[in-house]
């Protein structure tokens, strides 16, 4: 199996180092990730300025690409140019934190596998759902096993699946669910302070208001002890607003009070 | 009503002082847009870094407030920080360029709707379908109508809408249509090109590879020369999938190959 690997970590992080030492155990991996942190950049990509590739080492010995872009540039650059054939999948991970509920819209991790579903490549974003996350091991044995599951029963060209493994020793681990994404989401706040010349600046600090409380969801899947494995796409269409709206008859809008 | 109006062109752009200027004419308007452009950021936010926020002034009058970050940042802060209480509504746009189909998840213009939308205030996405627009009138009309709808007939919460207008003058749109996004997608090129020290460096671009032939999608739609309105979510379960993943039986993958 030939995977590309991808991460939002940066390619220096724990997580990507423990997936591709597991994942090289029985596949053929290709790293390419960004070169510094890229969290909650969301799906943004580089299009104002050119991207640069280096060559990566690690303990001597080369480790992958390093792209100085985002997650999303890092998958279509490297499908695109340094791989010479489409992977069989693409892995990002292993992500510090867990990427369950509305983190889903901010997450890098996700927008690599995103990507990817969008060149219609398979793919899996991976979390590990602590942010001074420990158990690398578990989740990129995880991965590994869904990838497989993939190969097998291939899923519909632009749906890919959302991982989160709770950070914890295998034996404690509940077991695994499919899940949806959950509808907990942050109570934002801006800590205003004040830089050494007096003018004011603000810090992005929040917390996350629980709200889920069924174990088919993602959020509450983690809380659980349980890995949640959660189907997405990218077809943003909210279909039961679409037929509600057939009655605003919004073609007569034109019309009425404002076509001359 | 009172408006947040937020884009992702920059705070000096045609787009947003055209929109401002008409909503002005019967709305409360309060503008918090970047500094500077964020096309293609998707849905990035800021947590690394501080924001600044700063006073910004266009022909010797005060405009609105000046973020050095991302779309979604500025609807973030517009929310907590700047307005005493939540606006009626956020107008995002006008957006130099379609935002159809895949451009939907790369665009800081949708973001910034849907950051509204999470955090439960009524939002619209309005682009005009060329980079050079010039017919932003008649596209700030058909917000401020559609402000008016939404306003009677309330959207779900984390529902918003995404708007393209053709760059037409007026007589020449064929009409309004309620859309679903579309699946034209780019095929991406990265150009290789040399720096002055011979090092390569990688400038995206690409066509988009037009897939949608039916005027109830969004790209088709803009083509005919409607007006396109799309109800988009960010609850991005794929629940069919779901449905079929269900026959995997993941609950027992732990128990199999794997489970020490």
């Amino acid at each position: 199996m030939k995977i590309l690997v991808c991460n939002d970590d940066g390619i220096d992080s724990v997580g990507i180092y423990e997936l591709v030492k597991e994942l090289k155990k029985s596949a053929e991996v290709t790293v390419v990730a960004p070169l510094t942190e890229q969290s909650a950049v969301g799906h943004s990509i580089t299009m104002q300025t050119p991207l640069r590739v280096i060559n990566y080492y690690k303990n001597g010995e080369f480790f992958g690409y390093a792209v100085d872009g985002t997650p999303a540039d890092c998958v279509k650059i490297g499908i695109r140019n340094i791989l010479k054939e489409s992977p069989d999948i693409v892995i990002s991970g292993i992500n510090h934190g867990s990427n369950t509920a509305i983190n889903i819209i901010y997450s890098g991790t996700v927008s690599a596998a995103r990507e990817a579903a969008i060149m219609d490549v398979p793919a899996i974003a991976v979390s590990v759902t602590n942010h001074a996350a420990k158990h690398f091991n578990f989740a990129s044995r995880v991965a590994m096993m869904l990838a497989q599951e993939i190969a097998e029963k291939p899923l519909p060209k632009g749906t890919l699946l959302n991982v989160n493994v709770p950070d914890l020793p295998e034996k404690e681990i509940a077991g695994i669910l499919l899940t949806k994404q959950g509808k907990s989401k942050w109570d934002d706040i801006y800590e205003q302070r004040q830089d050494p010349y007096g003018r004011d600046y603000y810090w992005l600090t929040g917390n996350l208001m629980e709200v889920d409380n069924e174990l088919d969801i993602d959020q509450k899947a983690i809380k659980n002890n349980y890995v949640s494995v959660t189907p997405i796409h990218f077809d943003l269409t909210d279909y039961e607003t679409y037929d509600r709206m057939k009655e605003w008859k919004i073609e007569e809008l034109l019309n009425g009070k404002e076509k001359k």
